[in-house]
């Protein structure tokens, strides 16, 4: 076992309870420990590490001073909860996170009290400090009591159309909420986008030693608990203020900024908000991504995720891979079209890393559009590009894509604008767990009159797809492929452009065909390879497209065999239901046909290993095999049947 | 044929280059010429009124200053996009307005070149003119040519997630960009939110006098075409400004407020905007909804949307309906609800009249949110509600849940939180065409984990389902029920809640079984009806449930039926997909069994009747006649065959 830090304080703390008695002086040296600890953790886990670091000092201080789990505090995003799991009781299983069974790597309703809201996709936790607010005041039975309500926000998170609707909800509705927002200048990435230039321009001014002497002042005049009136307190608030317009012409009081690492500061602002705060407030707090950990603060992205690692060089023990990442593949492959088309661009929401679109961004900048964490205005935006005669190619994950859906309907699908979607993460995605999944996409985009909906079976195809997109000029289409590398496959010179609508037969077999659609297939073939032992060649298919779907190559299919199987790494509703709908209509089963899905079950998988959560859904190699030797009538040794 | 307008200005214009030889007097004159014509026109057909109104001199105004199709117009939401029409090719027209096989009551691409985007959801404009620029900036092959892009949004649509996301990166980008906010301090409902009474605070003082006199000065001073320099423009521009920090935090130029009814103002302004902008400018005009028709003024919405009327009294003349709507229907049993459970609350975005919330908001203002237009929020903050111990009915148009999507999975369904969604408007809609139609929410709602999806057959059944939702606290449910009247059935003295998950047989028959989800129950019953002649007497279910699905009623029908047929008001992958699914996968296909399910066709369906609809859906009574007969391998009198 790695060697753990000292962590005297630390270890003393059993729950948020335990840091009332605590002096400022010691606030301090925990928040030392509290950063040790997190980065001895995640050195040994892997998992976010730049974000909890700039909020140790935060989480301190929040829990000192306000009441958890009756007041709610309420991470945005909440990767950067790690700190605040260590003092809420899961000190203990911190080397489970973000692993089967383990904890999850972001707050989790159904893990701890003190998560009274879980998240993992951003800017959703004004909307729901507002509702606990609310909720609050209305009298609703909270099993943890009502207290106030306190969203943690980044800079990033708060350029997302969905936090300036709660803001401008809040400021209406007047209602006691605090919201601090943790300006680190980066989401994920650099930040893009005017409102980042204007909190720039609020800390232009050097404030931190004038607000430090004010707010020492304030110590001094303050002790807790607090004796003065209203009025001076808000006085010293107001004189702490040297900008935030923007948010108080949305209708909060604004205070700051102020130096979200240093307790002298924080402590002091955090009580006087809670004595006095009658209305929305808003806390402009400036943190350092990474902070105190130089391999972090280093990093582009402050260390923002990292497999484990060691703690004195901050190098990453990462598996080295045999293939390279389909995001790479897909990355590469749109550079090659776009050195043949100067029409083709890319858009990516806050992304450009994840979605490989930093190196479009290298290569060609100005065709490339980082929009901030925007998915609705990435889509329409895209969609405007693609009216005004480009060829855009918006990248952005399944589970994001869902933040866009609205747009993809009405300003790409009925106007059937040739918009390209690049979707990433599509399927299960392992340590990310169950709110990353990209489960929907074949679903929601399917049924859309007009659109090309491909899944790449390998990394292969998926160049290829590229080649399909960028070749495809009459209405929408869109590609989806997994998180992680690729199944090694030869890698074609260039994408060609494939048939719309037109699968291709993997290997000729009988009795029963396997028709594939998405990357299940490399274990599809694994199943084949163990059901041949047994005498048993299934047919298996690459659909390729779940819409327009195959059907001469179905109906084909059907003819020749007894039984088929589709598999697909997506949620009922998507192309099994196409399939199952087209047999239907097409008069297959009257007579008998046995026809079988295998889609992602009715449950939220937890994270695990991709290969373990594939496992739970039942969609392996074995389970392949399983349903096969099951439609065929044949016994199993096991008693696994599907 | 009624009275029409005496318009010898008008009569002269085909098209917008025909404003360009109009003086700014004959331009006045011609706004009044088109304020009559549309006035006239929606009096014969029904339609948006109050916002053509509101835009009738900035539209002349617009078309006079700028070359439309080369320059982009785009209109928000386009309900006011009524006198554009008229100048651009369509007068002859408009009296088919939102009318079977006539002109959209928004703008279209399709329609017409001078509808560069079209659209019908709010706040998408400022995205798609963006679009434009950059897609101008970069030689986008656009069929029009490329000129200014330009934005028209209403201060409601303003208040939208993802108005500001476009904004911000249009902020950031600081390429040329026109933003017109018309601010009529009205959306739909009166405004809500802190951005509402912001923009409210920058015209408090009156600065129309002041600003007539520069931008009458400025006309002396600077004749088109513009002579003087850039300086002494942009100095104009500054002086007209009373306020707009907002906007200049995000990277806009302010210009404004402006009276948006004053030729002379709208003018000059334009004129040196066109000459002069370099980089996003927004415009600030204040305008009235209804503007010039005394009954539209009067109105509490402005004359927002009109049946036909009277032109002198402004009578509508609406024929008598004989049923509640659904709406009414909704709206009354959530009342009853709330009267009898204090934790009932209600959530609009910006619907109150359109869900019925305005009976709510009378009876209980304190449990009723009007968040304005913001889905996004309005799920999540939902979601917060019932974390809080609320019992939170999100009431959204089917079409605007789409805006919602990925709060509906990630805050509510992931998290298994008890928000009751109201879907009105689920199905086809009628007048307001392919973008308001409901059709995909089954499909993307029925395949999340723990969610409970019903649809109401009737009137009645949607009491009964309002009950259930208050009375099921484990989990996400929805119930879905159409735009219009209900079919007049008794209504129970108060809802009872429906046992989860469980069908209900509406007439035992044989042979073929007709499962229904949803209104369609009426055509069934029709349907059956007229087999009956024919010795035919199908089985009728109706489903209520696509999630949990009442299998044990399901594998009943399969079992004492040749054939079972589902019919429902949605798109592939929703109820029918689960029953398929279903039934596959309890070998129901295996042995034959003729399964056919009756869905909305794979096309957007222009506006129409909704019965017009649904039978170019092919989901009427008489086509549900032909699929039984079908099924059953009945030959048909016509050659008519689904």
């Amino acid at each position: 076992m790695p060697d753990r830090p000292t962590t005297p304080l630390l270890d003393q703390v059993q729950s948020p309870a335990d840091l009332k008695r605590f002096s400022d002086g010691q606030l301090e040296t925990l928040a030392h420990e509290l950063r040790a600890e997190t980065i001895a953790a995640v050195s040994e886990t892997g998992g976010h590490l730049g974000a909890g670091l700039g909020v140790v000092e935060l989480t301190v201080a929040l829990h000192h001073v306000f009441d958890a789990p009756r007041d709610k505090i309420i991470w945005d995003v909440s990767h950067q909860s790690y700190p605040h799991k260590i003092l809420t009781g899961r000190r203990d299983r911190m080397r489970s996170i973000r692993q089967k069974d383990g904890l999850s790597g972001f707050t989790k309703r159904s893990e701890s009290p003190y998560d009274p809201f879980g998240a993992a996709h951003s800017s959703t936790s004004i909307s729901a400090a507002l509702g606990f607010a609310v909720a609050r005041d209305l009298g609703g039975a909270c099993p943890t009591g009502h207290g106030d309500a306190i969203a943690i926000i980044g800079d990033g998170a708060m350029s997302a159309g969905m936090a300036f609707e709660a803001m401008n909800n809040a400021g209406h509705l007047g209602k006691r909420l605090i919201v601090i927002l943790n300006d680190n200048e980066m989401s994920i990435a650099p930040p893009v986008g005017a409102l980042s230039s204007y909190l720039s321009r609020l800390y232009a001014g050097e404030p931190f030693q004038e607000f430090k002497a004010a707010a020492k002042g304030a110590i001094s005049l303050l002790p807790p608990p607090f004796q003065e009136g209203a009025r001076r307190a808000k006085d010293m608030l107001k004189g702490m203020t040297v900008g935030g317009t923007l948010f108080e012409e949305l209708g909060f009081s604004y205070v700051g900024p102020i130096d979200g690492h240093d307790m002298e500061q924080l402590l002091p602002v955090l009580r006087t908000v809670k004595a006095r705060a009658t209305g929305p407030i808003l806390i402009h707090a400036l943190t350092k991504k990474g902070k105190g950990y130089a391999p972090a603060e280093r990093a582009r992205d402050g260390g923002h995720a990292t497999a484990k690692f060691d703690l004195v060089t901050g190098e990453q023990k990462k598996a080295p891979s045999n293939a390279p990442s389909y995001t790479k593949v897909f990355a590469n492959a749109l550079l090659d079209q776009a050195a043949r088309d100067d029409k083709i661009c890319a858009i990516t929401a806050a992304m450009p890393d994840g979605t490989g679109l930093d190196l479009f961004s290298e290569r060609y900048p100005s065709r490339c559009f980082d929009v901030g964490i925007a998915e609705q205005h990435a889509v329409t935006f895209s969609a405007g590009l693609a009216a005004g005669g480009m060829k855009p190619f918006c990248a952005l994950y399944s589970t994001f894509l869902q933040r866009g859906y609205d747009q993809v309907v009405h300003d790409v699908a009925i106007q059937r604008l040739p918009v390209r979607f690049a979707i990433d993460r599509a399927g299960l995605v392992g340590a990310d767990g169950a709110t990353h999944a990209g489960a929907f996409d074949v679903a929601f985009l399917a049924n859309l009159p007009g659109f090309v909906v491909m899944a790449a079976a390998d990394e292969a195809e998926l160049v290829h797809m590229v080649a399909t997109a960028a070749a495809h000029d009459d209405g929408p289409i869109a590609f989806r492929y997994p998180r992680g590398e690729g199944s090694g496959v030869t890698m074609p010179e260039r994408g060609e452009p494939l048939e719309i609508g037109k699968g291709r037969i993997i290997q000729e077999g009988s009795r029963v065909a396997i028709l594939s659609y998405g990357t299940r297939l490399k274990e599809v073939m694994e199943a084949s390879e163990a059901l041949r032992a047994r005498g048993i060649t299934p047919t298996v298919a690459d659909a390729r497209f779940a819409k327009p779907l195959d059907e001469a190559l179905i109906l084909d299919l059907v003819e020749n065999h007894e039984a088929m199987i589709t598999i697909e790494e997506g949620a009922i509703g998507g192309f099994a239901s196409h399939v199952s709908h087209f047999l239907s209509e097409a008069k297959v089963f009257d007579d008998g046909f046995k026809f079988r899905s295998m889609v992602l079950p009715d449950i939220f998988i937890d994270q695990a290993s991709p290969a373990d959560m594939y496992g739970t859904a039942r969609l392996n190699a074995s389970d392949i095999e399983a349903r096969v030797l099951d439609v065929l009538d044949i016994a199993q040794v096991s008693g696994k049947r599907a």
